[in-house]
């Protein structure tokens, strides 16, 4: 079928054969397939879905548009972990390490911040020197050595999702679940990986608003995982609220490396170590989660989770002593509180506000184009339920030079919500599937 | 709002407020709204329909997205007339002529053939000499002076909607009701007139294929139409089968011709006098219908109509000789039968094939870039409801060198079924619309 007749079948309801599907992303991917042709045939997919069937022919299209990378020479069970992105999710920065000092390989392929959320990648690039450019050949050389490597995406991973993702984004067609789906694996499955943990985030400041949308999500994810012979385990967690006590680059890395040492809010630690103890289930080096987090404690206790970070830091061309001494990362120039303005009980934190809120004092970027500032971001000092005295600091702001403090603490103050009773403590994770 | 966020409003079934479509569709003419943004929305108004405020809205701003021409300087209400294009439909012209002679000023601006269905300036050009390229001056001239003018679209008139239609056409985003009307209703406000006449196909060789389709789309126009000021009449048309005796360019002129003359097949003169007589009493020159036929018959009679067909002819640099003596017409080298393969009733012609045979032909062009041939075409000695003997000739072919007389032949007889029993007569119109 032409492109023209693909695009009808699926606006009024056909289905579509998985050659033709292969046929359209080939041609997409080379030009000839036009973007307003496939802009059109995604908003047909918002409204009529993709069945398994046509959802594992486009993610396999999607995967094979680029080189699918060969970690062979990796002995073990390589298991990597995607979040779909939430305000102060420094996850990443303190799983790898964890894992791979386990001795599960950790093959990651991060992003960069785009909007409210920040990205693993430029977090990274806040310690002295770390580079996330490195070869294919580097980035397997690290898995198979160091047991971890934290890059970004190359050009010739998936280069039809690269394409498609940026489309999907002028187009309103991002919030739509099978390509959702369809773009996280077909990145995923590039990077060589034999299993894979998900974090899918539920709640306001989170792309999936509904535990049942969430649920689609990763059950769509898992599904499209079993059709390619991957093991994937989801975890659907709360996200109504920034994770730990910090937004901006190098302050997250900060809170990283307290993690490992066993010094993180408890919200972060504990999401950390439910998904890395999956990985370690994956991965075979632990009966089950019990015991995986037992081994997740033992090596934040001794050091050894520490000591691989600095490992990869320094494989990565950065400078480890910036993480034994946590100083030398780049610091803002000011410190400013922002005041609450009455006495109450913190009832609701909007992620998303205070994301945009950071993004504003340079810590994000609203365009792909725009350079970030590593050092500024925000300390959280009050979280959901705890109690505030007017003029007590709810945030403290990290600013440099022309911050527009003033937008800024109007902005964070709005996103908090001062009520008279705590809320109920809700679980931070979910539900598990797999 | 942003055309990201006007597109995800209709995507999640808002309604867009006017001022915003108009940018859009501004920015659109411009090209700052990108053409993969501009079929996302059209998808999302493909499921998401819009209402008749943003309808006008939209038709405005592609109305107003370049010239509205200005006939002031011509007296009287002028009238036009749109069919949504059928297989055989040479309407247009014998119906301006007719118009014009009962003293209704016609401005006619007409599109070429593409696929299966022929264009009224394709046919006109068949007269040796006509012009369908005139000046908006001369346009504006002809009008007042002679009482019609039949051109091709500017580039002026209604950029926007020459741009999004060719757009569509490759998007699956044209058999959209909303956008079809915004489409015709752009292009016909544009021309100057006061009021319109729409002949809306019903069939299976039409765009409508229902009656409930046809008459949604005939009360979208009208409506848009009123809230432009402008009073439109539509009349719902059988088209289960070609109109007339004849397919292809000069053929089609010919039966015009003879339609004047009171000579042509009842099927098409019906349709004719029907609308014409609608344009009459739109245009205040008869008091109803049957006073409008009574004055159509009268000009037919005097010879007044086609002596204004031989004075519009010679206005657009065309030879009227070639009106009043047909033979001058172009004319195929060959003419071949194509024979019925059995005894029996013509119970149905597939409209859509007997256009698709005729392209074959050289009679119309599957790209716009593609010539086509004016003499050559289709005579059809067998409609509907005619009793037919095997071997008797179902249509004779007009052809010249190189014709895939073969191919055509077998497509016509796939074209038609023969039966044992005539199907019920329809009538031509089945609905009148205000």
């Amino acid at each position: 079928m032409s492109p023209y007749e693909l695009i009808k079948a699926k606006r009024d309801g056909g289905k579509l054969a998985p050659n033709d599907i292969r046929a359209f992303i080939d041609q997409y991917t080379k030009g000839s397939v036009t973007d307003y042709q496939m802009s059109a045939m995604c908003m047909a997919v918002f409204f009529r879905g993709l069945d398994p069937v046509e959802l594992g022919a486009w993610t396999r299209a999607m995967l094979e548009s680029g080189e699918v990378l060969d970690l062979s020479e990796t002995k073990g069970i390589k298991v990597d972990k995607h979040s779909t992105g939430g305000v102060g999710d420094k996850v990443s920065l303190s799983l790898a390490p964890l894992a791979a000092a386990c001795g599960v390989p950790v093959p990651m392929i991060s992003g960069r911040g785009l909007g409210h959320t920040g990205g693993t990648l430029d977090k990274l690039e806040s310690i002295p020197g770390f580079r996330v450019d490195l070869s294919v050949a580097d980035y397997r050389r690290l898995v198979r050595d160091v047991g971890c490597c934290l890059i970004g995406q190359t050009a010739t991973l998936a280069p039809a999702d690269k394409k498609l993702y940026a489309l999907r984004d002028v187009t309103a067609t991002v919030d739509c679940i099978p390509l959702i789906a369809s773009s996280i694996m077909s990145k995923k499955m590039a990077e060589g990986i034999d299993a894979l943990v998900l974090d899918v985030k539920v709640g306001s400041g989170a792309f999936m608003k509904t535990i049942d949308d969430a649920r689609v999500l990763a059950k769509t994810m898992i599904g499209i995982g079993g059709e390619m012979g991957k093991k994937v385990v989801a975890l659907l967690t709360d996200m109504d609220q920034p994770l730990g006590n910090t937004v901006g680059n190098a302050l997250e890395v900060i809170e990283a490396v307290e993690m490992l040492r066993g010094k993180a809010p408890a919200d972060y630690t504990e999401l950390t170590l439910a998904l890395t103890a999956e990985m370690l289930v994956l991965g075979g080096k632990a009966p089950d989660v019990k015991a995986a987090r037992e081994q997740l404690h033992e090596v934040m206790r001794n050091g050894a989770a520490e000591k691989k970070f600095c490992e990869i830091v320094e494989a990565q061309g950065g400078d480890p002593s910036a993480i034994t001494d946590l100083t030398k990362l780049p610091r803002a120039k000011k410190m400013m509180p922002v005041a609450a303005p009455r006495d109450g009980v913190v009832t609701a934190i909007h992620s998303e506000n205070i994301g945009l809120a950071a993004m504003a004092l340079g810590a994000g970027r609203a365009k792909s184009s725009e350079l970030i500032d590593p050092a500024v971001g925000f300390v959280l000092h009050k979280k959901v339920g705890d109690t505030v005295k007017a003029g007590e600091a709810l945030i403290t702001m990290h600013v440099n030079e022309d911050a527009p403090v003033r937008e800024v603490s109007d902005r964070v103050i709005a996103a908090y919500t001062i009520g008279t009773q705590a809320p109920a403590k809700k679980p931070l994770v979910l539900e598990r599937l797999t």
